[in-house]
């Protein structure tokens, strides 16, 4: 039986009936799920059960501070929570053990396809450590530094530091709260915003000299290269945030990245600000997502993708500009 | 006479008292200065008061949407209000006409050296739009969009946006305020954090190229050249910040900026972290600072002002890993 909830007070009731939690984190995990997962299992330690958390594949060293009060417990599961994550196919290794395993889902993701017994997803949340907040107030836990900073984490990571659309008052509001709670506001800031590796400086410097502009500057576009991964040395996580130079740029309205998978491969990223709809370029190379933020794979020599693309482009500009 | 207050209600009495104001910025004007100066502008006229704004100099254009309900008055000033001027030195032009005529200084800085017959000064307020925002919640105006959203700007960009150590719990709470009250916190933010000119862009990539690391990763230096200024078009705003860049790079305690300013002089930028102390660097060749941020000015040639504040940074690391 699965059952839905609009009140977090019903996530309260079932977490105090359960013991032996694991609770599980999404593929290629950021800021919001970690925090959320180590928030909410300090918490739970904090009314007398045992829980742990399941980081879903390599963790970037910059959260090692998350972990610096944790300590995995030695039990056999079982109950599974799941923080953060908004599909069965974002469980990635985990899977096989624990689809239809799932006892308890919080997540803000305004789609959510996890099967669980007890579901409650508020996409009004801008990251989902502010449900874990909630959450933990209504446990009427008191809220410790490694509670705070892994709320924090999820806050300011999954809000650009306060800077994206989806921050409301409320995102702010519990932010000055952990800040009164003792949380390493700006040390986190400062790893998580003001910290680059050598490597992205170096695929930064790389991707600037492929910049070109089209459309009387209105596009953007930059590409990377497998031969610029291997020279720069860039992991995973360095190539975060790449996809949002373009639109950067002033006067740029549609900003495209395009970066080589294999050869003649391309995974396509798509900004566009404003009128201007990103997915409708994505959606004729066969992708999609959402109006200022899409994406598609094309295949052909990288000359002729980039040509296309910056065609589909015009045309949505043509149709924008028109409306 | 002068008279210094701790107190807001001083400064709302005398702002009832006074009419005619004009409201002084300081030189190179920043968000925090003229979003002060339009947000009480805007409230003084909404209690019936005349008042215009001074803009110190040029108005970067990002700033153009704080003055689309703007319209100068006409009028004789008889009173003179500073915001965010921390030192008589920064009147810049304006100097000879107002110094000495100031009758309310509102400011922020610890250090305030503005003579003017009533001086309140509160280094608690992240940006002195928080001041402002209290002095007309006192004044019981009715805060409407022009206003909150001069009082976010204030406060988002002299905090990076939320991002810098002087962030308080109140930062984030007025700044949540300012969200109920319709302020365009997402397109403000867009603005001033996600938006590169080409110049700025251009800069960029040149300053990476010159990027060079020292003291087994400890030291990263960068540097500008007049050639490079003239090379990639920028304008004294594309500078901004270009100084926190090579701090930001993993392993960096100490990160240089050298800026050619003429032939054979430069301004040394000097951004530290932890222990490492910008300002002792900063101080062996004459100039000074804070902790974490210190500049000075070197006369030479470029490969020996470099070798010089190396070598001199090497020592701060020295002195800082042996206390």
């Amino acid at each position: 039986m699965q059952m839905i909830t609009k009140n977090l007070d019903d996530v309260a009731r079932e977490l105090k009936k359960i013991d032996y939690s694991v609770i599980l984190t999404h593929q290629y995990p950021d800021g919001d799920t970690v925090g959320s997962a180590f928030a909410l299992c300090y918490a739970l330690r904090k009314i007398g059960k045992h829980a742990n958390v399941i980081i879903n594949g390599n963790l970037d060293k910059k959260f090692s501070y998350l972990m610096d009060s944790y300590q995995n417990q030695d039990f056999v599961y079982r109950s599974v929570i799941s923080v953060d994550i908004a599909a069965t196919q974002l469980l990635g290794d985990l899977k096989d053990e624990f689809v239809n395993k799932i006892d308890i889902c919080i997540d803000h993701h305004a789609v959510n396809d996890i099967a669980a017994k007890l579901r409650y997803v508020n996409p009004t949340a801008a990251a989902n450590a502010e449900n874990i907040f909630e959450l933990i107030k209504i446990l009427d836990v008191d809220i410790d530094k490694p509670i705070a900073n892994a709320l924090y984490t999820g806050i300011c990571t999954d809000t650009g530091c306060f800077k994206f659309s989806n921050v409301t008052s409320q995102t702010l509001r519990y932010a000055a709260e952990l800040v009164d709670l003792g949380c390493d506001s700006y040390e986190i800031n400062r790893i998580m915003f003001d910290t680059k590796s050598m490597a992205r400086i170096r695929l930064e410097k790389a991707v600037l000299e492929s910049l070109t502009l089209h459309a009387d500057g209105k596009i953007a576009v930059i590409n990377t290269t497998l031969k610029m991964e291997t020279e720069t040395g860039v992991g995973d996580t360095d190539m975060d945030g790449i996809a949002s130079i373009p639109r950067q740029i002033e006067g740029v309205v549609i900003g495209v990245t395009i970066k080589e998978k294999a050869d003649c491969d391309f995974k396509v990223s798509i900004r566009s600000l404003g009128n201007y709809d990103a997915s409708k370029i994505a959606v004729a190379f066969g992708g999609g997502g959402h109006h200022a933020a899409a994406g598609c794979s094309v295949k052909g020599n990288f000359d002729d993708v980039k040509k296309q693309i910056i065609s589909v482009a015009e045309s949505e500009i043509k149709r924008a500009e028109n409306l």
